[in-house]
């Protein structure tokens, strides 16, 4: 289905398709991105941005490492003209709440989104998998990130099942200058989406089509083509879905110390002092189906005898930076409004260091239990660390890895 | 880097790289991977497979619909003659326990593994984002999976970050005929997979490489090349960080009605009746970062006062199909080990009914709070329900989304 042969666009203009016929279509939106407003089919300015010639070096560097040739590079992502950003006066009304949105409801979000470059998000199901594969991505450019010299709006559109709303956000993105990243399991849409986005100027990328196409191959089995949670779709993994569900009220129930005869139930136990993570932890990690339960280490109170009762290999150990630690406990009793006396107890360094000190020596007794450093770590690094850890001594394989079967 | 050239594999015999040339590459892994063992070499033996015809059909429909040519479709996946399998007498031993773990501990999984075709995901970072991606590509054959008729087995190899560990997993992906995906942020590294794979006929995607390539040109900023949590790296997000460890730690404390006073407090509210997924779906929106408490919606008990005086744009009703909630409360009555006269109250339909209809009236009487259907949803699929509407109402969009600056 040809979405521009269906669709009309009356008033937005199409940037040229001329960027197929380029010979180094990599640097040239770069400059074009950095320009104001070009004239529509005019050369891009020549102006230089930061960044753009090292990016374009990068670019071919890696293009040409990958065996692509340059003219193929487009293939993968496509780096096309971005459209020039479009004004109200150009007839176009996308959404009625648009200026109520960015006028008069100054507070919002939206009018400080505007700074930034935007990312729109696709999926014909929840969406999950597109936000999860961009952020990873934007972990890639954190060192301007954090700092916001390339500040980025990212918007999820998720559940986008017909080609009606679809183009709706194409044009929208087109609008706002906006990349497209999608995940659209039926290959019309997928199509639609690539063929609107070609036709706008619009920057886009396909997250699931060539893995679902690899997957394809390797098994020789045709994929269903329909989004996750579509009418008439048998419920996916049903196993799986309660096993979650279990782990997770059961890791709740087991959460700081709570009911420590049922530590033998548990797949995963952490033990650990206060503000090592322990409970966030626990709760990724039953995310993920494991039955998870947490001990605290408190200094001068007695562990728990259930703890050394069970298989150690199941326990795992976190430690902390007592410096960092001692910040985030700081932290944490202003939160709770913690009265000066306890607060100096909880958070002081004599205590931090003397408490650190004393799970130091209880890990120490039990040199089959992991430790693990948590320090300047996210949530999803440890819990990477401890699953590897907890599969490699399940499975005694030759490298660490976690393996499943569907 | 050229991984083959600082690599020697004295015995795996590569296979001939004659695939480019094939002007139809997608079919012809198809047959060869069905056949047992061929001859290295020789072409692989024309003997039809299930389905083989028809994926090649599908494959170049979607291929002539994108407007690639045929012979550039291996660009994104690399389409290659599968490795033919490898034995220990080639001399190859790189796992010292692989003997063992397939030999005498029967009990083990690894041996019943071997039955499925296998994926190996590799990253230098956790590997969430990769097994995101593959559990959702696989999303795509669940009508096959469910039945076992194409069973897959996924192999994950997370902080994957030095070329020697790299290479004997893409070795160990050669000898057992698997398909590799990767999340490498480290170009070079990218480049020895990719270029490995290609030498030993190893059909593999890059999942992030296309979709940082175009965040890099959108946002004209080089990509760190460095995986996340590595030394030396700025800690990631830091805000968020704290963000969902409050979240999360908010949400197991109003789990399940406990301290209505601070409904308040909270971002979303649920109200359901119990396995209505309250517990994992207050979960599942806390790692994200959202303050969830939720309260149950029981037969003939009054529901907190504060449920009322909250705004009433963030509480949400979940509801679910009478018969499967019977259902589910009877295998949950039995996991309880409930008296039959506890059970009988509890999962038995009448009262199910009555407590269905209970909860109907005090949705109806809240117009204002969504009622949604969670019946053969997944967690993820109502978090996505739930979060669109709620950003929805927070801005006042055309076409409901999430938005998020970085």
């Amino acid at each position: 289905m040809n979405a521009s042969s269906t669709f009309n666009f009356p008033n937005l203009a199409p940037v040229r398709r001329t960027s197929h016929a380029n010979p180094q279509p990599i640097p040239k939106p770069l400059i074009a991105a950095s320009s104001s407003v070009p004239e529509p089919g005019s050369d891009p300015p020549a102006r230089k941005i930061k960044g753009s010639p090292q990016l374009a070096r990068w670019s071919r560097a890696r293009a040409i490492r990958s065996g692509r040739k340059l003219d193929r590079a487009g293939q993968r992502t496509q780096f096309l003209e971005p459209n020039p950003p479009l004004h109200p006066s150009d007839g176009v009304s996308l959404d009625p709440h648009d200026s109520t949105s960015s006028g008069s409801d100054g507070s919002d979000d939206d009018a400080e989104m505007t700074a930034g470059k935007s990312i729109y998000m696709v999926s014909d199901g929840t969406g999950w998998t597109v936000e999860h594969s961009v952020n990873a991505a934007l972990g890639q450019f954190e060192h301007c990130l954090v700092d916001r010299g390339c500040a980025v709006n990212t918007h999820l559109f998720s559940g986008i099942d017909d080609v009606e709303r679809l183009m709706e956000i194409v044009k929208q993105a087109a609008k706002e200058g906006a990349m497209l990243v999608y995940t659209l399991a039926d290959p019309s849409m997928a199509d639609s989406a690539r063929q609107a986005c070609t036709h706008w100027g619009i920057p886009t990328t396909d997250m699931l089509g060539p893995i679902t196409e690899g997957i394809a191959t390797h098994l020789g089995v045709l994929p269903s083509g329909l989004p996750r949670g579509a009418p008439g779709r048998s419920f996916p993994l049903t196993d799986e879905y309660f096993r979650r569900i279990e782990a997770i009220e059961f890791s709740i129930k087991q959460d700081d110390g709570a009911l420590p005869q049922n530590l033998h139930k548990a797949d995963i136990v952490l033990a650990g002092v206060s503000r090592t993570g322990k409970t966030p932890l626990s709760i990724y990690l039953a995310q993920k189906g494991y039955k998870v339960a947490n001990v605290p280490i408190v200094f001068g109170v007695q562990l728990p005898k259930t703890l050394f009762e069970v298989d150690p290999e199941k326990v795992f150990g976190l430690t902390i930076n007592p410096l960092v630690l001692q910040t985030v406990r700081t932290a944490r009793a202003k939160t709770l409004g913690f009265s000066e006396g306890m607060k100096s107890n909880y958070s002081e360094m004599v205590h931090v260091r003397q408490e650190l000190e004393f799970a130091r020596r209880i890990l120490a007794q039990n040199p089959v239990w992991p430790v693990i450093e948590v320090t300047g770590k996210a949530i999803e690094e440890t819990a990477a660390v401890v699953l590897r850890l907890y599969h490699d001594r399940k499975h005694k394989c030759s490298m660490p890895r976690i393996s499943k079967r569907y």
